[in-house]
């Protein structure tokens, strides 16, 4: 029985699709924090490079070329492999099918680097010599790192603290690519140090290493800003995972009836998710599409509809999301990319809309759901990915139950072979479960009212 | 034009190549160290099983078929991608084409895999609950760990102490797929304890960790030993990677002139050359054969050819081969696989009839070579797997400056992403390049004399 099923380099899609020129109900525009005018193209230009800035608000063309330049470059990992996890079902005793893509074959071990190619393509295309951004568990900075080095930018990463110290060796694959990584909190910039000066002991967040990134690239000549998810033209980028998927389902001869990704800002749940649930506007199609939160960060589940920043200081547009407000301190779990406040526009959008679902996951079932997936399929994955294997395997479960015969279909986002330190944690006993009161989130949710 | 070469799970090879039957010259055989009589495979079942030890010592079938089971654990990782290194030629500017056979891509991050999940099943099949193996920087044993759970089997590793405290993910990564794993010397065994009483500094080699993981195997009921490397039957199982290796440059149309692999034991080199290397005895071809070996560690280059124990105790039957001698205490460089004190029997008797060439190259240049390659092809090496690099880009430099174009193939046995502390010191300029005086050398291999 076939256990991969590939496709050829020529089959890498040649356009990315844009969900918001489908949807009923389009995502509520950004707005300038200042006038509270909805944005244009124009008004993101001086942060990001102009053609993302206009893939951004795009909510007319279905479908958006990829360049010939970023397919090529694509071709030292994609098309990445659809794999059919017998073992992993066999575990389980269960009757659903499950089949996971396998984003970890790139290079940087994710699922980062289908936008990191893309914005780094771009920024070289429009003749910047310099690019900033942030990052959490280390993933997006790795591949933008590698993107960097490929389209000859010099890149400077903000590493989330409590990552730079966790995850060392992602901080060795940036510097080993090329690129500049600092710690965040850091001294370098005034976002950086109103921080540091309020709590020293700051252990940093996503929100806040944004802001040092933003604030870095505008005070940079002949620099801009990269974003590795959250943003709609991260998630137009990721749909290579999906549109790549949904050729593989058809030569394994079968449709999934549930989709699932974990979810820190949206990107690797939407890319496998769009291509698919496009069939669901559109064909009629009902499958499920659940994004996986950590219960420790949860916005969908628990957050608020709101606009609120992207960043801790203030410095992006209002983003209208699901958020746990933008001064949301996460614990430190170890599934660093899952850590940030807010979901993006479409995702929260289509959550609204009841068109996807969203679960939380407590920290040791996502440890015991990677290990089980270690020890029958093989590959560690990264302790984000587990998120996505735990709700993966609870539906397989619950299909055993109901003795019916799922497809399930889930993203192996990236896998962890960096992320061992928090494995031998996990093993020893000494992780943790995190639970907040209604009041933790209201403390900070509560704030947003104001904001528009 | 196509980066990737692949092939369907249909065409992983379903026989395992046996170059002992095609040489003309045949390997000298193992010794009983008591006896002095050459052994046969009876001698060989109470450490290995007993599948094994009949390839160990087979000398007349050319093709030895892989069992089904086998195949099927294949397909998680194999074929593994041939691909074209565009990126390394253009920074190189070499008329050369230079191809690389990705093993890195199995779940374990190495080749290794391939011999693992082969004899673990052979020891299942014979019926045994526990296995015992050793491990330098960690790829075997990580990969054996894999194999082990997989098919139901208790494993005991010996780690080499250095490369357990320099590579502690690839501990972690042993203990996620369940074995358990002791670092080398320890005093758990007669062996470990009177290295431990003569030197209690001692940070461990290969030829001691297998004395005490034979030792082990010898004293436990239902148990036996596995290697990873030197031996006959490992080499066997490699050839997995040649074959597809040689559809998969039909595949590209091309034929190589050079085929590189780097080499410790000489399991990864056999692996990708064997199955070449029969045209060269008997279709007429004149490839040439690198293995690339660290200037630390020097036995193909400047050791002499003897029979040696293949083991730091003695335990071992006597082995004819390229050595520095089995008491040889190599510096503690990161490419802990290479770390080995001989070759293995075939490899010695090719090397001595001049059908395959032997290249040492210094640590920092393999580092050098790892970070070029990284930065082109986006892949960081294993430090081990750098060796070959470094000798293809030597090779290629060489033809750019004869002005003609060859065809270069090299084995990249395995990933670094748990070697990045590596990386970090050799960018910290704390790494160093190691040279033997004739008299290190001679300081054990004059010994050897005495043994046959």
């Amino acid at each position: 029985m076939t256990k991969k099923f590939l496709l050829k380099e020529s089959e890498i899609p040649e356009k990315w699709y844009n969900i918001a020129a489908d949807m009923v109900n389009k995502p509520l525009p950004l707005l300038h924090p200042g006038t509270k005018q909805a944005l244009k193209p124009e008004d993101l230009f001086p942060i990001f490079a102009e053609e993302v800035s206009r893939q951004e608000l795009n909510q007319t063309d279905v479908w958006i070329d990829i360049p010939e330049e970023v397919r090529d470059k694509y071709k030292i990992y994609r098309p990445s492999p659809l794999v059919r996890a017998f073992e992993l079902e066999k575990a389980l005793d269960t009757p659903a099918h499950i089949y996971f893509k396998n984003e970890s074959v790139s290079p940087v071990g994710s699922h980062k680097l289908n936008s990191a190619l893309a914005q780094a393509y771009y920024c070289k295309k429009e003749g910047l010599t310099n690019i900033t951004t942030e990052t959490g568990a280390g993933q997006w900075g790795t591949a933008l790192s590698f993107a960097a080095k490929t389209f000859g930018l010099e890149l400077a990463v903000y590493m989330v603290k409590v990552s730079y110290e966790q995850k060392p060796y992602r901080r060795s694959l940036m510097q080993t690519w090329g690129a500049q990584v600092i710690a965040s909190p850091s001294m370098s910039t005034k976002a950086g140090r109103k921080i540091l000066t309020d709590n020293p002991s700051y252990q940093g967040s996503l929100g806040t290493a944004i802001s040092e990134a933003l604030e870095l690239a505008m005070e940079t000549p002949n620099c801009k800003y990269t974003l590795g998810s959250v943003l709609n033209h991260v998630s137009l980028h990721q749909t290579v995972i999906g549109l790549e998927a949904e050729k593989q389902m058809e030569l394994a001869g079968e449709y999934p009836d549930i989709v699932i990704g974990c979810f820190g800002g949206g990107s690797n749940f939407s890319g496998i998710s769009f291509p698919f649930l496009r069939h669901n506007i559109k064909d009629g199609k009902k499958t499920r599409f659940i994004a996986a939160e950590p219960t420790s960060c949860p916005k969908l589940t628990r957050g608020v509809f709101q606009y609120d920043f992207g960043d801790e200081a203030g410095y992006t547009p209002l983003i209208p999301m699901f958020t746990l407000g933008h001064n949301f301190s996460p614990a430190h779990i170890h599934a660093g990319g899952l850590r940030y406040h807010g979901a993006g526009t479409i995702v929260s959008q289509l959550l609204k809309d009841s068109l996807i679902e969203a679960v939380d996951i407590q920290q040791l079932d996502s440890f015991k759901a990677g290990v089980l997936f270690a020890q029958t399929e093989g590959i560690v994955p990264a302790p984000e990915s587990a998120h996505a294997i735990a709700t993966a395997i609870a539906e397989a479960l619950k299909a055993k139950e109901e003795g019916v015969k799922k497809t399930i279909l889930f993203n192996l986002s990236g896998h962890g072979f960096v992320d061992m330190s928090a494995y031998d944690q996990y093993f020893a006993g000494d992780l943790s479960n995190y639970s907040l009161t209604d009041a933790d989130i209201a403390k900070n949710t509560d704030l947003l009212e104001k904001l528009v």
